[in-house]
């Protein structure tokens, strides 16, 4: 598992070289982890043209805040002094005389970049872009397993929150509870803020919890997911609260749920991420929800929740096999409330049995 | 109350006027939050000449994610179309003829600057620097007020659970139980991840809870803090598990007290921050724990649970009245475990009362 890393750094070694920059530093959080196999607060990557270091932030102990890596990893581990890692790798760059450094400018900020420079007058500092980010689109099958678990989890701490008693307890209690079950069941904690909205509040993508109470004739609206080992899915349903959905709500779950079942069917090795967020959009645009649409219909799953690619109407780019995304339309009806259904699927070849469905939980329009 | 937001934001204006920058655009959140009011995801704000803008990105539903603004606040929320807030603020700051703009470049990406003086080619963008920051520090008393209500509820949490059957949870269990406590009692939610340690784990600085259960004879560690309405705060408290604490835990525990008691007796306005720092390390030293010591003492709470004040040996400056701070020595045993005792509290003057204690739960060694 270890080697894994070692590849992932020569792959992008490889591609600063063909550019012209000798070193790299890595400072986004979730590339870090990426590229070194964990990534401590702050910490920052150097590659280098022979070795690489992560540099640490030294810990309120005094330790270095990560001392789990070791030489399987070809990679040494740096606690630096009081300061920002990033300056200490400038430094590092400049005395195993590196001449131009990659960074990511995404990431870093003005005055870092500025006290990287400073540290290193002659180093030139280039531009690495999204390199890792587009490096960690496909996963591999560890990656992805990681991801299944991950959705299991969810799964799992959803199931049972639907067979308790919802009717009168608030958004902010069912969302803790719901987190709480994720880390019964072995998450390292959620993967975002889990969302519950209820009734009115329904179908808003990411709602944040309120104290609103589930009452009898809600539509009830649930988007949570699992971080486990660093990889973060994502599932969302609704729920109707009592025994018959009203005419509308079952009218209104029925398009939604066509729409995402279009979104899903279309994705395969090849498609292009519009004409995905298109299937789904165009259902709901005919039914007459057309404005007020999310800007997406789904996006990238990893390390980070919300990644590339994006699947909506301007993106560029076609999907490959082994690319994790969600699928979630919604509509909302503003003062009744809305529907929105996600899930996280794996891009698969058709001989593979195509998009492999992560998150099981029904989409029966159920009532609780 | 929506004044104060305008008089701050006055405040700004001239401080930028008389760096010869007419505009300001803020976009580190906590401060666009102080100068606006709030401040959703993305949101950046632009001080203009005359009228202020609140750029808000869309929300998936298409309203700008900010409703609660009005003319009150002297301050226009425009929503703007896909991409990045920051630029359209560039774009406006052009179209009404600003000349110099200040940004956070301690906040904004090499990229993002780089977008907004794309955008605006014969802007200048100069560096606001920490100036917000800095406007931040002293607390008003309705700020103060409600840091007061923050402690008020995170000791609350904190009673209830030491209530509780402890042997045999896990760490895990009782950081949610604490956070879903917090949220019982009025809480917007945590202000920081809750970190609870025990045996061996105690006494680390920001230890992230894990599966070890709570045993006979442990030192638990707990440091915990509310947000209400945007504000944090924060309290650290080691317990012993078991009826009696053994020899070198009430030891342990004495020596941590009394440097913590002499840190916050040192808090008046005036005193260096690094003196205050002093009064604590000196005693943990003296008593032949100065190794591995955390880097500081405590800092500034507010908006944000890490601001300034930094109290550490090479900070610089003086504590002013009503500059909230947290006092939290802490000692690590490797193996063993360790004490922290954390207080939030406000720098007063000597005839107001000397500082003012916000998190009230006992610092007696209490054996649970």
């Amino acid at each position: 598992m270890s080697e894994v890393y070692g590849v992932r750094r020569d792959r992008l070694r490889d591609q600063c070289a063909a550019t012209g920059s000798v070193g790299a530093l890595v400072s986004r959080p979730a590339n870090v982890r990426y590229l070194a196999g964990g990534a401590p607060p702050g910490a920052v990557l150097l590659l280098g043209p022979g070795e690489d270091h992560l540099l640490c932030p030294r810990t309120p102990t005094g330790d270095p805040a990560y001392g789990r890596l070791d030489e399987q990893l070809r990679l040494t581990v740096l606690p630096t002094s009081a300061g920002d890692p990033a300056v200490a790798a400038g430094e590092l760059a400049r005395t195993v005389g590196v001449e131009s450094l990659a960074v990511e400018e995404h990431h870093l900020t003005v005055a870092r970049h500025r006290a990287v420079g400073s540290v290193a007058p002659r180093l030139r500092l280039a531009d690495l872009g999204l390199a890792v980010e587009h490096q960690r689109l496909v996963k591999d099958e560890e990656e992805i397993a990681c991801l299944r678990i991950a959705a299991e989890i969810t799964d799992q701490a959803l199931g049972e929150l639907l067979e308790s008693i919802l009717v009168g307890r608030t958004e902010r209690h069912l969302a803790l509870e719901l987190e709480r079950r994720l880390v019964d069941h072995g998450a390292d904690g959620p993967a975002f803020p889990t969302s519950v909205a209820t009734g009115p509040n329904s179908g808003r993508g990411g709602h944040r919890p309120t104290d609103r109470r589930v009452e009898e004739g809600d539509f009830l609206a649930v988007c949570v997911g699992a971080n486990y080992r660093g990889y973060l899915c994502e599932i969302g349903r609704t729920f109707v609260i009592g025994t018959t959905p009203a005419d509308w709500q079952i009218e209104l779950y029925d398009i939604v749920f066509t729409a995402q079942r279009a979104a899903r069917e279309s994705l395969s090795p090849g498609a292009a991420y519009r004409d995905v967020d298109h299937a789904a959009r165009q259902i709901l645009d005919s039914a007459g929800h057309g404005e007020g649409l999310p800007p997406l219909t789904g996006h990238g799953v990893g390390l980070e929740i919300d990644e590339e690619p994006q699947l909506a109407p301007a993106a560029m780019g076609k999907l490959d096999a082994c690319v994790p995304v969600t699928v979630e339309p919604g509509v909302h009806l503003p003062g009744r409330g809305g529907v929105r259904i996600d899930d996280t699927l794996v891009v698969r070849q058709v001989a593979d049995g195509g998009p492999e469905l992560l998150t099981i939980t029904t989409k029966e329009l159920l009532a609780l």
